[in-house]
């Protein structure tokens, strides 16, 4: 597809929001049409379920397999409705974790089997890849201190995971990109904002041709 | 385990409700502890999912593969909090449909590939199976005319569907039960109420021993 979908990826507090907005606003003062998005979310459909995923009561004893299904149906609808036809038409999509998420969260934090995770992810997502994820690797104890100081609002669902469950969402993610490096891009998310938004325009940049 | 689980399937306005409360009060009124729960639903949270799948504006424009993402997410909940431990005490659960809706509704009438749709149902079910299933078979057209006259309310999502999508239905159903003739029973939706009551105890009753 003549667009360009990138993935922002990394535990909670690491810096993916801030990181999209401002390569959104290089990328559209270059003249490209962004859009810029999140899973769960990014149709009103999507969100619909990220509050049930995050927020809502009946949330509670939500099973791990309901999770990953609840996930991967949010991901069906966005690669569907916005992702897949904004390729189509050249756009530049860049997505706040998109399936790896599952794959480390589901997968390697709550234990479900990885080859289920894959076929699910695989059903939710049909032929879509992004074409560059970055992940921003950061210390949980740091990344859970910045989400909660950055907030007013509680922490959501997942964020008040034990801190071991972070901890493997890490180590998970960084043997993810360390599998498909090609598509990865690994950044060390203590350093500063600017310095962090300089690397990944490098990463990025070279895709855009 | 211990229990019995016997699952309802048939196209809209079938009967099946009807049938499982006077089934209910039956297995009771011999002793029996008795669920009574449907599909998508039985649980906060699948009540909840199947208000996105049924009734919500949000569910305008919901993709196929949504769609089933969405049923399995509510059924791997209802499997696990609720017909598995009570099967595991010696209860009997009757589910107003279950993962051969999906199999028909989806596979068949929504065109996913069957492999697919068996293995995301496989993920949600794990090792679960209905020790009966019972399909009250019914010509789409008399069906929906008694859902119309059955109720106040407007039709939800998958009752306004074309007939066309119904007739599809009503075949997948039939061929899957031939298929698996073993666990299926198959009834004839046109009869009494009282007719196939006893059609239906003569069915359940070997299954109790």
């Amino acid at each position: 597809m003549p667009g360009r979908f990138i993935t922002f990826e990394g535990g909670e507090g690491c810096g993916k929001s801030t990181q999209i907005e401002r390569l959104a606003n290089r990328l559209r003062a270059e003249g490209h049409t962004v859009h810029q998005t999140r899973e769960p979310g990014g149709t009103r459909l999507g969100e619909a379920i990220r509050n049930l995923l995050q927020h809502d009561e009946a949330g509670h004893g939500m099973c791990p397999e309901t999770e990953l299904l609840l996930f991967t149906a949010a991901r069906a609808q966005i690669v569907r409705e916005l992702i897949t036809p904004a390729l189509e038409r050249g756009e530049i999509v860049l997505c706040d974790r998109f399936a790896d998420s599952t794959t480390v969260y589901q997968g390697v934090a709550r234990s479900i089997d990885p080859i289920e995770v894959a076929a699910v992810n695989q059903f939710a997502c049909g032929a879509l890849m992004p074409d560059l994820t970055v992940l921003i690797d950061l210390d949980p104890e740091i990344g859970l201190q910045r989400a909660r100081d950055n907030r007013g609002a509680p922490l959501d669902r997942m964020e008040q995971e034990a801190l071991a469950f972070h901890q493997q969402v890490r180590r998970g993610y960084l043997e993810l990109a360390q599998v498909d490096n090609e598509r990865f891009t690994i950044l060390d998310g203590t350093k500063e904002i600017e310095a962090l938004e300089k690397e990944i325009w490098n990463a990025v940049e070279p895709k855009l041709s």
